[in-house]
């Protein structure tokens, strides 16, 4: 089914994240990020990175805890939404028809194996700019405004997963998606895998959740078109006084640059950008990690710090749980 | 026709320099490029960036003029090849089967409209280092040398077309390649047209050939990861003493960062990093300029030389030729 | 006298600009530039750079024309300041003292000359950023508010001379200003002259004005941290609708990386990166081109338009005036 | 004293390195830092940065251990050098002249508080490239030669010392050096002092040595000209197999962008670019961080592992001592 499925999605659309301080989370949005408020509702923000040919790739909703709202996934075509659909009921993951919400037409609701809130949609509406966000070429969505780091758009979503291999198999399966790195460890589990639906590095990661709960967000990740532009970011986080819980360094998977924050409703955001791309049609291109050879041969940087591999969002009552200090 | 090719072919895989100065070209593409001979037969030498998966991206082979040799186009499965193969014989541009060439297997050889050579071909050999070149981490292909620029891969390759329509409808309706930027002349006509088999900028560009010929190369562009690295390619190139044609500067279609030199054999060969993806797989995703509003609204950067719209491989009598001076 | 003088003057100051839209250009040193308004006054608004130890590095004065007000130049101590005076009142140049501006303290007023003005002081009020200003280090001056560029420091002003010579001398014997380039004409003449009180490239330029007319301002520079920040300014620049005149690209001189444009005002303004620090301390630090070598070994980058020759402020009124298209 | 000692010294010129390993510590500078060999004799060779006026900054010289050999100031004139000399015989910490050495002239032997060995001298020769090394421009001092990281020219040295406070007073006063930052212990001594002959962040560092020893370098740190080059210098070290202690991060002190790496030899080197200029002359230039204060408000990254407050050469047989895991 994998090959069948393969080009159905084209690319992630777009993440509604909650948060406990709507207010401070929008002010880090668009003041910190740079990012644009293309339409509001009640509980709700929609924001836009200034390459996104969509009205938006950030669904910010109040609620009373940090979380994943739902991810949403743009097919390629009406027939390929069809497909994945049908193949979505059959699998019986699927919860059926949404009306749409701002800026895209009817959408198919499902859940990974962790029950994460998911949805295909197909029809959009391509992002038309008000006077004062108008570009000079034609080529562009929208003007840069200079204002924070201004990222282009949301470039992954990275979750937390009791059972990696479980998500990672139903992506490829269900929705065509492709697996570029997988990290397995002794017992032959899977400790992260990385899932694009395109060429680029990553639009779906799952790590594995060591705490005993499911469905939680470990990040955001958002894109700069520079390493410079990300080190430009740590400045601006820094004066803003943005706690900076990792970064700015290299990952080994996928070789992109990353700088990990927090934003003020509690959830974890990344700016990223380099990374390669995987030209190869073939499993071939996709990277198979033994635990003891990833951790014998890292990236260059620090690293990351003791919270990296239990904070996540919602968070958990956990009484062990360590902080960086 | 064109839905049922989108995705037969998985990227361009090389390109055949010819150069009546093989020595002198070697050395440039190997000392100052930063490639790596991983090839060598009688009159060609086959040469690689530090990220490709496949043997070598660029075939330099001596003759008595610089030009494009053939460029290779690598399919994405046995099944993507069959039906390409099978669209190119109905087509009539289909030239038949060669066994293929150092790297890869059975190559089935066809010309644009413009009777440029080119190949099509699905098996080939992944490249295995040499104990000097076995990087340390299992997603590197090869170690950087840090020898001279060091460019990742071949980006793509730029030609001359008398009728630059033709060109990109034949790309698109036989081998599935999507085009992301067209500018139109005011008759109708096509001045320039920016295919891709993925979603980054480009593989394979056509402009339009002012002189009474056909089938020449404008240049071949080679990628380094950051838009700094194409100033210290400037750098190096001007203490190398290669003469700079342009740049570095900002393309205004796809926005990548180009540098424009000439190898010692006379072909031009670009430097370039950046430019956007384009995620949209709806035709909305590409953009067609009328050429008065692409003149209307160019990307920062001085611009070009006159030699750009007349310098070309093979190299074109004409009296009138105009040198940058 | 040269060798008494080296060392009195610690830096340039800040320079007043004249312009005849003090609002638009206000908004332009403001929201593109991402200076902040430290201090206003009728007719004045005072701007700093977010690395300015000072309170402020430009002042913007409302006048009928676009010009140069003056060059404030910073003493090393009471007594280089007391030295200054005292042999530039022998020299027949100096004009006497002011009471001082905002932030600094009695001010000695003198001429190039060219009869261009220049104020050299030594008390000097440091800046007190407001609460929201409050930088996260004790070795930070104010946070980084992340708005457009984000300019860090005023980095020196450039003047058109009939007389390039008679004013490189005069910085050099009477403020102990010290020469690091200078291109000399057939004629023995001097073309260009750039001039430091310290190791890094240049504070004060002069260029051969080839219009019948003294006392004109090239431009003004400004300076960012990276060549990338350069190239993003380039891209705001564009995207917020400001002429960009030339660059981005490498100056030949000094090595730095510029990018010019024009402020609503009229005034030419660059933003400049990079350019090698001169440690040696003798004569032989001092590079001296004679123009057809300096033709001949030119940096790289497609130069300058023709209005770079004949632009500059205080307009001038010359029929054969070229522009560049 | 300091007064008149400020700007006898012009900058620091070169250091001498030890090392066990001759061979593999040339191959690790010359491969990989991409510096020229400018001499060699018997047990010494003599590199140089591309950006050297002078003929080398590095003698790297055979030896049973690895450590500092000497360091060596460039006077700013014959009577700035007469100054110095009489200050240091009057200190008792004078040792008297040597002839000099290759590429100097006269060079005065004196020793800092730990009995660090120095040298003072002001005649020197200046570099004369080999005509495949000759620039294309005449403000260049030698071609970049593409191999390695390229790195420009030293930049400052860095010692641990039982008496911080003790050395750093003996180079204000005696050698005219400026302090640009000081950390204060909260009994009054210090952790570390910043000190430069310029306005360029710094020279000479002397870091608290925990260890009951003296006279040990912590580093020595080259200069390249962006951030970006800092981080390519991590990915061509990790590629060559060499160890990455540390970064690439940004230091709180300086601003300076770090990344330190062993030589074969066991000496720690830095490459490193960025950090501030201090263009005030007077003492408020200066920050003085209480300690508390200073580990309140550190720069982003990661930090330093333990190996960063107990590795230095010559090594210290301390059984309590901590590696990094």
């Amino acid at each position: 089914m994998t090959v069948s499925a393969r080009g159905d999605v084209a690319h992630i659309g777009h993440v509604e994240l909650l948060t406990p301080t709507p207010g401070a989370s929008l002010e880090f949005f668009r003041e910190i990020l740079g990012m644009e408020v293309e339409a509001e509702e009640a509980g709700s923000s929609y924001l836009r990175g200034f390459g996104d040919y969509e009205r938006y790739c950030l669904k910010l909703t109040e609620a009373a805890e940090p979380a994943l709202g739902h991810v949403a996934l743009r097919a390629s075509s009406p027939e390929a939404l069809e497909r994945r659909v049908a193949a979505l009921e059959q699998s019986g993951r699927g919860e059926g028809w949404t009306q749409g919400d701002v800026g895209h037409g009817p959408a198919y609701r499902f859940t990974d194996p962790d029950g994460r809130p998911f949805e295909i949609y197909y029809e959009t509406e391509r992002y038309r700019p008000p006077a004062a966000l108008v570009p000079p070429m034609l080529n562009q969505h929208q003007k840069r405004t200079g204002r924070g780091i201004g990222v282009r758009r949301l470039e992954h979503a990275n979750f937390l997963s009791p059972d990696v291999r479980a998500c990672r198999s139903f992506h490829e399966e269900l929705l065509g998606y492709r697996c570029l790195e997988i990290i397995e460890l002794e017992d032959g589990s899977e400790y992260g895998a990385w899932l694009t639906a395109t060429i680029q590095g990553h639009e779906l990661i799952y790590l594995h959740e060591w705490l005993p709960t499911r469905g939680r967000l470990h990040h955001l990740a958002f894109w700069v078109d520079t390493r410079e532009e990300v080190l430009r970011a740590a400045d601006l986080f820094q004066d803003a006084g943005v706690f900076i819980e990792a970064g700015p360094a290299k990952h080994t998977p996928i070789h992109s640059f990353y700088l990990y924050v927090r934003e003020p409703g509690g959830n974890r955001i990344e700016v990223t950008s380099g990374g390669y791309l995987v030209f190869d049609p073939d499993p071939e291109g996709t990277t198979v990690w033994p635990v003891e050879t990833y951790k014998a041969s890292r990236a260059w940087g620090r690293g990351f710090p003791p919270s990296f591999d239990t904070y996540a969002t919602p968070p958990f009552d956990d009484p062990t749980r360590q902080e960086d200090t």
